[in-house]
C-alpha cells in the first residue's frame, strides 16, 4: 500500500511504500473516508528528529475493514469517527483521570507522532472499541472528521478554561482550533467572546461559531486593545489557540484575578515572565493547557452535539479534495498557510461519503 | 400607597394600603416598571401560616426612587433588574458559599415569604448595590425581568446537574422553570434534551429553547416513554421543574447510575422510596435541590448572555398586562392555571418601558 | 483445588472442589496469602438467587503464581494487595469515570457475585496489571488486607462527602468501614467527628480513628443527641456505614442545608420520605453513594498513605485465624454477628507473613 | 495610644504616637493580646513606596474594646481570632467567590498594606462580625495566633493544590507557612511529603508535621535531589512557600503531567520559562496561587482542627516575649532573618494569655 509521509525529515515529503499491516488483539484496519492535514503534521515534518518513511496523519473519518481479536463495538464496514488521541485504556495515568498522558505524557497521541498516520491506504486504530464511534444519522463525513480533533480540541480549551454562565471570555487565534474554542465557550454559557485574529474570512467565521467581537494583532497590543473594548472589565478566561510567547504573557496580564488562561499550543520560543508579572503567580490567576482527550465516549458525546444540532463544524472546512493523492495539495495549503485555509479535507473515495 | 397580596390567608387575595417605607442603610427604595406573578406566590397566598397584609410579589424590574446610606452602584432614576433571592451578604452562609441560606435555609428569599413583596407603587431593595444590576443595552424590559427568577432558577437546574458536552437531559415540567432549564442545559452543552410536559404550545416553546424530544406524561409513564426514546440509554441529568413525588421517583429511577438528579420544586406530599429503589442510594445517583442564586453578579452575568444573544428569555411571556392594578388579571391567570400560560406580565407605566 | 462458598443458596455454606483455573489474557492466577470475610460475603450467601457452588470472598492478599498473556506489572512470587472491585479498564464507563460500574452498575466488584471468590486454594485476577498493587515495605500483611475494602470503601464515604478542613462529620454505623469513614474524614480535614454506634469496644476504637464523640443509638434518637452535642450546629456531612432506613433519613434531618450525606450502604427496606421532610430537596442537601473505588493506582496511594504511618488498619483486626481451613471460623463470626467482631482475618499459610 | 511601624520608608521603624481610633460601623476596637511579626510586614517596611508613620502588623489576638454600629456576633470583652485577610464582604469579588479579592486582587488584607496595622495598642477591626472567630475552649493563644495567617496561608497551599489521599507533595521553603503547608497536606491525606529547606531545627519541626523526607537545597540541586529521593516518580502536588525563581521553575519541572504547583510567594525578580520547559504549559500542568482566605468561618474551621487535636501551630513558636514594646525586638529577629527563628510571637499582657 502507498501512505504520505516524510521521506526526508525536515526536508521532503513524499509517497512510501509499505506492506498492509495486520490488526492485533483489540485493534481494527482500516481505510480512509476522509482525512485532514493539521498543523501538528506540519510540526512533525519540520521536526528533524522524526524518522524518514513515516506516515503522517491523525483525522480521519474510516471504514473498518478488519478487526483484531477481542473488538466486539465495530465491525468491517462500519463508518466510525476517531480521535488524534487514540489512548490505550489499560495504563495507570487512565487511572489517574488523565487518557491523554496513557503511556508518557500526551502519549496517548500516537498516530504520526509514534506510529504511522492515516495518510495511506490503509491504517492501524489502536484499541478500535474504545476509540471510535460509529458515526450517528444526520452528522455529515465531513463534520465527524473535525470532531477528532478541532472540536475536542478547541472544547478542551473552553473545559480547561473552566467557562461558564456570562463569562467574558477572549480567544487567540482563530484558526479551526479557535474556532471550535469560541464554539465550545457559547455552548458552556460564555456572554462576551473576543476573538483575536487577522484574516478577514476568519473574523466572518469568528462570529458565525459566537464571537461577539473581533480584534486585529496587527493592529495594535491585543491587550490594550482588549481592555479597551472592556473597558477595563477583564476576562474572566482566555483561551491561547495561536500566536507566541508574548500571547501567551499579554493573556496571562489579562485575565482577570480568579481567573483561567487556558493553553492549548506550545510556545516553542520560552516564556519570560517579567518582574512586574511575576505577581501573577501570586494573583489567583491559573495557568493550565494541554493535549485535546479522546476515545469513544468524548467522540459520541461531540456527535451528539453535532446531531442535535448544536454545532456545525463543517463551516470550518475552506477546500475540498477529492482521492487519496489530493492530501499531497492539501498538506501543502497547510504548510505554506495559504491565506484562505482553515482547514482542507479530502475525500477520499472521490465523492462526499 | 397601596399594594396588592393577601387580604385573609388562604381564602381572598386584596389591595392593601400601606405607608411608603423609607429605605435604610444599604437599601434602595423603588418603584416597579415591570411586574411578574409567581407560583410561590400562589403557594404563599394558599398557606395558612401567613400573615394578612403582606404585599406578594418577587419579580420586578424597577426604578430606583431613593438610596439608603452606603448605596454606591445605584442611584435614583437606575432601572434595574433584581432577584427573587436578594441576600444578605454579610453571613457565614456566604462565607460557606451559599448566598441563598443567608439567615437560614432559602432564607435569601425575604419579598413576600418574610417581608412585603414588589406588587405595590414602592417597595424596598435589601442590600441595592448586591442585589441589583443596572440593565444593560440591547436587554428588554421583558427580558431583564424573567431573568431574576425564571432564568436564574431554570439555569441553576442545569448547574446543579453538571449538565456537559453531550450529555442526555430529561427536563419534567415545562413551565416557565422548565424552559429555562432546557435553555441553561442547551448553554451547558447538552445534546438530546428531552421535555416531559403535556400543553402543546410549551412542546413547541421547549422545542425553541433547544428540547430534541418531548414526551405527553398523559401518554403513559414518563419512564418508559423515555427509555423508549432513549433505546434504554440511561439520561445523564434529570431536571425536576414540576410535577408530583413520582416524577421524583421516575426521575430516579431513570437518571444513570453516576448521574445527578437535580430537583428544583418542592414535593408536598413527600416521597416513598420502594424496597427496589432504595438501592440507588448506592449507586452513585446524586440527589440535590435548591433555591435559585442571587445578587448583583449572578444578575450581570445572566443580563450578559441576553445582551450576546445568547437567549431570549421574552418568549416565555404569554401574556401582557398594562397598569400596576393589572397585577389582579395577571394573578388570577396563575392562580387558576389557566392553560394558556406560561407566564403573564405586566408593565406599571402602561407602555412597555 | 477447593474453596469455600455456598453450598445450598440462602441455607448451608460448605466446601467446593473445582479444577484450578488458568489464567486469560492480563489475568493472573494466585494463592490467597491472607484473607478476611465481609459483610457482603454473608449478604451473597443469604441470597437465594445466587448460584450454588459459588465460591465466596473479595478480601485478599495474594501470591502470583501465573499470568497470563499481556501481564507485565506483576509476576510470579510476587505479593500484592487487590480490591473488592477488580475493573475492566477497558470499558465505556471508565471513559465517563466510573470504573466501578465498568460493565454495569457497580458490576466493576465480580467476586463472588459474578465469579468465583478468593476463600479458595487458588483464584484469578482479572487484569492483574491495573488491579493489583505490590506491597511496600513497612506495610503488613493485615494492613494491605484492610486496603482493598476497607480502608478504600471507608474512604469514598469522606470523599463522597466531600469533608473539608474543619467539617463538623457525623458517621453512623461503626463496624469496620465506618471506622475507615472517620479516619479518611480525620485524613481530609475534619473538625469534629461523631461516631455513632453501640458496642463499647468500637467506640473505643472510633476515638483511637479519630473520633472526638460518641453516640450510642440505643440510648435515644440519633438526631436528637447529635443536635444536642452540637448544640444546633448542624453537621456538614453525614456518612452512613450501617444501620436502616430511619438512620438514612435521620441523617438527611441532620446534615446541613448545602451538605452530604454520603451513603455505603444499601436500604434493603426501602426509604420513607415525609411530606416534613420532603423540603429536603429543594434545600441544598445532596445525597449520593456507591461502591468503592479499585484499581492499581487507588491501591498504590492508600498503600503510601500507610507506608508513610498516616493510618494503620490492621487496628480493626479482631479475630487472628490460622490456615485455609479457619475462613469457616472467621465466616461464622461475621454470619452471627459476634459482639466481638470488627474484622476476623486469616493468615493462609498459618504465620503472619 | 502608640503603634510600631514605618518611621522612615525603607530605612527606619519606629514608635508612632496617634489618636485611638474610633470603631465605624461594623468594626470593632481592639486592644492585642498577643502579635507576631510576619516576612510580610519586613517587605512593606522595605518598600519605598509605603507611607511613613504606617502601623505594621496584621497577625493578632486581640480583645474586643467596643463595638460600632450594627456589630452582633462580638462584645467587648470577647478574646478573639482575626485574620490577616479582613475581607469586606459587600463586594463583587465576594459574589465570585474571591473574598480575598474584595476592593481589588489581594485587597482583602488591609492592615498595614492599606490601613493602620495591629502592632498598636490599640486598632480597628473591619466588619468584625465576618472577620473574627472567638476562640473556643482548649484552643491556646499561641494557636490562635498562628491561625489568622500561618495556618490559613499553608493550608491554602494544599487547598490550591488539590491534594488527595496518597499524593507526593513537594513543599519548598519550611519557614512557618512552609510548615504549616506540610500539615495541610497531611490533613488532606498526602502520602510522602518532601520538605525541602535548609536549617536544621525545621527539618525537624517538618517532620514533626508530617514531612517523611528533607532536602537540602544547598546540598544540591532541588530537582535532581527529589527525582533521586522518589525514582523518578514525579510529585503531583509542588506547593512553594519560599526560595526564588528558580525555585519555581524547578518546582514546574518537577511536578508530574497533570499536577499542579501551588505557588504562595512572589518571585519578586521575574521568572524566565526556558523554551525547553515551554512545553509544559501544554502539558497538563496547573499553575496557581494567591493570597490567604480569611473570615470568620475559615476561622471557625480552623480552630475547630485546633480544638480538636488534629494539628497543633504552637510548635511553629521559636521565641517569646511580653510586653507591648518587644514587638521591636521580635520584628528585628523576623529583618535580620535571625537563624534559629520560625516564628516569634509577643505576650502583650506579659503573661501568655
Ligand atoms: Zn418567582
Ligand atoms: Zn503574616
Amino acid at each position: 500500500m502507498k501512505g504520505y509521509g516524510i521521506a526526508v525529515p525536515g526536508e521532503r515529503m513524499g509517497w512510501i511504500e509499505k506492506d498492509i499491516p495486520g490488526p492485533g488483539r483489540y485493534e481494527a484496519l482500516a481505510r480512509p473516508v476522509a482525512l485532514a492535514p493539521c498543523t501538528s503534521d506540519v510540526h512533525l515534518f519540520e521536526n528533524p528528529m522524526m524518522p524518514a518513511e513515516r506516515i503522517l496523519g491523525h483525522e480521519v473519518v474510516a471504514e473498518i475493514v478488519e478487526v483484531g481479536e477481542g473488538v466486539t463495538h465495530v465491525k468491517p464496514g462500519d463508518i466510525v469517527a476517531t480521535g488524534a488521541t487514540t489512548p490505550d485504556w489499560r495504563t495507570c495515568e487512565v487511572q489517574d483521570s488523565l487518557p491523554q498522558n496513557s503511556g508518557g505524557t500526551n502519549a496517548g497521541m500516537i498516530w504520526a507522532s509514534r506510529t504511522d498516520g492515516v495518510f495511506a491506504e490503509y491504517f492501524i486504530i489502536r484499541d478500535a472499541d474504545m476509540n471510535t464511534a460509529v458515526i450517528p444519522e444526520g452528522v455529515t463525513v465531513a463534520q465527524a472528521l473535525m470532531t477528532g480533533d478541532m472540536v475536542t480540541t478547541g472544547f478542551y480549551g473552553a473545559e480547561l478554561g473552566e467557562v461558564s454562565y456570562g463569562d467574558t471570555v477572549v480567544v487567540c487565534g482563530i484558526g479551526p482550533v479557535g474556532q471550535m474554542a469560541i464554539a465550545g465557550s457559547v455552548l458552556r454559557g460564555a456572554g462576551r467572546v473576543i476573538a483575536v485574529g487577522n484574516r478577514p474570512h476568519t473574523f466572518e467565521l469568528a462570529r458565525y461559531y459566537g464571537a461577539t467581537d473581533c480584534v486585529d494583532y496587527k493592529a495594535g497590543g491585543i491587550k490594550e486593545q482588549v481592555q479597551e473594548l472592556t473597558k477595563g472589565h477583564a476576562p474572566d478566561c482566555c483561551i491561547v489557540a495561536g500566536g507566541n510567547a508574548h500571547t501567551f504573557t499579554q493573556c496571562l496580564d489579562l485575565v482577570k484575578s480568579g481567573g483561567i488562561l487556558s493553553n492549548l499550543v506550545a510556545q516553542p520560543e520560552g516564556v519570560a515572565i517579567t518582574p512586574a508579572q511575576s505577581g501573577r503567580w501570586c494573583s489567583h490567576k491559573t495557568v493550565r493547557g494541554g493535549l485535546c482527550p479522546g476515545g469513544r465516549r468524548r467522540l459520541e458525546r461531540l456527535l451528539a452535539m453535532i446531531a442535535c444540532s448544536r454545532l456545525d463544524p463543517e463551516k470550518l472546512v475552506t477546500q475540498r479534495f477529492y482521492g487519496l493523492e489530493k492530501i499531497e495539495d492539501a498538506f501543502a495549503l497547510m504548510m505554506h498557510k495559504d491565506d484562505s485555509v482553515v482547514k482542507p479535507i479530502v475525500y477520499v473515495n472521490g465523492t462526499e461519503s
